[in-house]
């Protein structure tokens, strides 16, 4: 993805990324809230099941969304990503501010098109907002959200380290496989992305996140997305020279 | 798919790549509609369990078709699949579009074939027509068909936008993962394939769709297969020529 | 596989290939018979959980040991395999034949082995015979095998087929997938294999099957092993020439 | 792996692949102990779906990990993994035991701190001790140790095979599906790794192991290790020569 990102962010033309970026968000939204809301119907009040079903239908959807728009656009999908990959190059701060915008713009208009699709085609409502406050019962029985912010900055985290070090070539399938695996191992299912958080907010369903959740998410996102690029740094000087 | 589907359209004599959509049409029903028979006697009424069955078994299955049969005929196993790819070729309109017919019939009959070969071996009456019909409840507590009919227009959009842009070699993997995540995330479960809607209709089972709600599925499906191709040409341009 | 196993045939010393199909095979069984009783303890009574966990443990087992054992021996662990490859050259009617008898025999132990390890692992007696007889229940309320012996012919088949017409070093994922697609769409959770028969049988698992249902098992994967071997030729004329 | 790991041997600075191991070590505890705590959760009391989540998990987190950190320090995240790849390399008994111990405290305090960020994000006690003591129930009704030792033997032993034995590139998804295998064929849910036992002997959760039951899994493994060692030298000999 990095590699696909960098050229990318030079090669198609720009209302063809945008396109790419908006079609991907919006396809992986709906991916994400419409396997939510068949997985709650059909589980019978077995969540497992249900995140069973929402884990390998994310990392299907990711997997074949990022192989089939990487060419396009980098398949960035989220905001964090955009800005990564962007001060990764700091000559870029001439046009290519620009464009990140822009593809946030994408990205963001996406995820409300992915939530609202999904709520289409299950004869919802298509106007809703999350009900689901996200938190976590501590040891002392009080409602603690300090749990959910460290989840979602370890799965941002995460997330950034591999696609700043994945081999040439693997990245879509290396992203598809560490969400699926953070669905599970991080306390807040792992939404690492703005753009999630934002479409899901959209939607009292399954994957639903509450607005009054929504800023503690993102801004957890943004502290682990540069613990990412602060870890992918130290790992980094160990390509040039070798010494024991 | 499409490489692989644009030299096969030419390569390997006619009988041989109508035998190989006659048999992978057949392969693909046999497994939609076994292991959902299977799903449903084994999952205790669990649905969840059984569709996650149903899903790994179908992707597991088009992988391996794909792979196995693509070299003979291209592996399309699907009329719209055929015909979009038909269509990306107007040269074609002498010889191809009578190959075209041969193979959509030969998709259709190993559909049938498929549906019988899974109750013979679940020791099941062979000729059977589904009850199963395919819609949703709205908000206000009435049964809509547009849900579902959104779902099957946007399932073979993203299928053809799948096959039209996977890079060399990744076609079986990208085209099983999608139809695996598909299978959630649309309200639908996604069919996307008049060929499956026939093989279906004939199953009374889990898999199964009842007449009356086939004819509905057929046209949001060719309306999606043309979105799809639509969608394909707007990030086509992106290849040639760099630009910002 | 097919290239792997046929430039196996010749290559290394007899005692490693031996070794190797002994070790794939007990790998094979012990992993089938071990997840049964795992999924059988685990899964309260779902039988569709256990059956999903059975399915996706015999897929990982099966790719990794044709991996890592097939450069040494061809990874066939299943003697209808050994029969068709060395059916496949027919000039090794002298020496091969005798090879043939020597992988069979290895197989056969190795399926012994894996299962007995099982039990040992479980707790188990080591001794057992399964009690489990395979059949299915007609429409009309009796006991029939014609169902259950259907579907072990076209589980090997398949199994045969993909084989058969693998491309270069697929063979691993797509045998793989394939039993995995197989366990659920065929009626008999698709053994095809006679030296699986024969582990199973010594098993009073999950996995296992009845001595007096293991002749027509057999037998009906000889008749399907013949089928692949026949549905592979009508493909393979497709190769050389072209013409439409 | 095997080959990675021998180059890492002497490529990259110290201080970085002992901060990947730590880092890797972390990674892998922290998402097997996570998803053992979320799964227990949201299963209803229903294991197998519980152990189905916790597998998936821990094969996307290994894939993912060994893949990103396999070209910094080989990716051996496992005590018995170093020791046997610094033993294929006598001439390492100078430089090289120094770094196999810095290697073994860099993966025990990793798999330390991979439990206790998982105790962080779920909001439980940071300090516990696993109360789960690892055993089974034999024939005539005794607690028996034997059948768990045995399991992680096996375990142990198939885990070094492959690693020993994996085509070049292949061994991420080749470990990552071993063990996913092995979560259910072994009666133990395979351990296969000392730092592992001692990650999960600090969490009371799903994953956890009672500190008694931890010597004879360690002891268990490292016989099992050995096993691996000779059975793969056993198979190795069939590289050079050729002849039947």
């Amino acid at each position: 993805m990095s590699s696909a990102a960098s050229t990318a962010l030079t090669t198609p033309p720009l209302a063809q990324r945008l396109f790419a970026e908006f079609l991907g968000t919006a396809g992986l939204l709906c991916a994400v809230i419409g396997s939510g809301i068949m997985a709650e119907q059909l589980s019978g009040g077995n969540n497992g099941v249900a995140l069973l079903a929402n884990t390998l239908v994310t990392v299907f959807a990711l997997y074949v969304l990022i192989e089939v728009l990487g060419p396009v656009s980098g398949a960035h999908f989220n905001p964090l990503v955009t800005l990564v990959l962007l001060s990764k190059t700091p000559s870029a701060l001439d046009g290519r501010a620009r464009i990140a915008l822009f593809f946030i713009a994408a990205q963001l208009l996406g995820a409300i098109a992915g939530a609202w699709l999904a709520h289409a085609m299950f004869d919802l409502n298509i106007l809703q907002l999350s009900s689901k406050l996200r938190g976590g019962w501590s040891a002392d029985g009080s409602f603690s959200k300090w749990g959910q912010w460290l989840a979602e900055a370890i799965a941002t985290a995460g997330l950034i380290l591999v696609i700043l070090r994945a081999p040439p070539g693997k990245a879509p399938a290396l992203v598809a496989c560490y969400i699926g695996a953070a669905y599970w191992f991080t306390a807040s299912t792992s939404f690492a992305n703005p753009a999630a958080v934002l479409g899901r907010m959209l939607s009292d369903s399954f994957a639903g996140i509450a607005p009054a959740s929504a800023p503690g998410f993102v801004i957890a996102e943004a502290v682990g997305a540069a613990a990412g690029v602060l870890m992918s740094r130290w790992l980094e000087g160990s390509r040039p020279t070798g010494q024991a």
